[in-house]
């Protein structure tokens, strides 16, 4: 359905996320890139949980903020960036499993796109779900400026 | 205007916290613990950047997530714990500073509490906003059970 | 996917909307009630419009928010009621026309349901994507107490 | 804080409320506007409510909307025009009553604005909270093009 402008945009997106050092911290990585489909993959590590045990609300947010993120990249030009303008999350479950975090476009405008990601645990459970507002920055590179 | 039902509600607030191991990674540190009103420090690192070098915003939204959560768990009783239902953050200005997030209760309910969170850069620049809503836990312990 | 413990759901979910003045206000109407996922349908009408002549986000809100709550309530008991916790739309692009607001069932949970609407106009345009918290009021009848 | 750029905000602002039939259908009407804040009131009727007698919460959205387009409108040049991206709103109380949204700019940027509104009801009760992202387009006159 979505066709990409860039054809390298694999290249593109694995590049920045390669520069994502917010990404190796917590030992994200990414997974499948297609044209307005990116996922990210969180094996489970003690340290990215809350009081509970459970994997931080925020780290479940973080991975799924990304693939929303590269969703919307891969079917940008070349030569832009964007920056997240909002996200809303629910969590549906709470989380002590590995996750994957499927993000995709549902609506790519000229300058605003609109993506969601769905995060699930290793077993299949549905762990949230996310609907995220992104805006294209034209002309400015994706790297430090 | 929002009284605590638990006298030692910033003790457990401050135990608890020390349990969130997601925090220590990311090296935020709890701040003032006021009934209805929390504040999380960030100091910036290098490896809580995105690909363009600003903090990540799912990085953000850690914090604020959860200085909204105990600015709501301050008001609970002392044998309950607390879980994220959703939350929905616009990231207003990108940043590259230190952060501290302003986590305080719109509304405390029977079983769910709205909560807001203000992001703020060390040189004053408002980050990012929050919109948050947790469910309490009643008589269940804020630890792994 | 979703198996409703009311048998009567749809009988229930007709005479529910029946009593919703500010639908009839609009001039909405029931379509399609199955398990988990309830249509509502909105003619296009000058009075719905705001400055520009577009159908107003908040009349698009109107029938999204009433079509999840509907797909939530169709799972749930014939004794209960329920309410809206909050909802987050995105408006995809600007509507001159008959709506349709399909709602379903993300995760139905004990107390709390996630649900999410897709609103299209006549002519298959993707208008709007909402997500969409909703409470069970166990024991609580859906007529005014 | 807030300085407007177009000194005949409110009399624009005025003007394109007249527009709004939307507003005119449910009764609503502007109170005070003032530079990145407007009010709009809502007499309580009961063909607003939904099927226990409440204020529909799609009503209660539609005027929480409008305060917030208004309070971004009035920061904005003479020959723009503006759009919703997407809200987000928490239902704090069922409100049977006469309700006030205010709206008010959390930041004014180039191209997004993110506004707050609070709705009221008459005795005061926090009814709901909304935050809402909008979009200016710069050039594109305020009525039917």
């Amino acid at each position: 359905m979505n066709s990409p402008v860039d054809p390298q945009f694999a290249t593109r997106i694995r590049a920045s996320f390669g520069r994502q050092k917010a990404m190796a911290l917590i030992g994200a990585s990414l997974g499948s890139v297609a044209p307005g489909a990116v996922e990210i993959a969180l094996p489970f590590r003690g340290d990215l949980t809350q009081q509970k045990g459970f994997v931080h609300g925020g780290i479940i947010g973080m991975i799924a903020d990304t693939a929303c993120g590269y969703a919307a990249y891969s079917l940008m030009p070349a030569d832009c960036s964007l920056v997240t303008v909002e996200y809303k999350m629910n969590i549906l479950t709470p989380a002590t499993a590995s996750l994957v975090a499927r993000g995709e476009v549902v609506k790519a405008g000229r300058t605003l796109t609109v993506a969601r990601a769905e995060v699930y645990a290793q077993d299949g459970k549905h762990v949230a779900t996310m609907q995220q507002t992104l805006m294209m920055l034209a002309g400015r590179p994706d790297h430090p400026e």
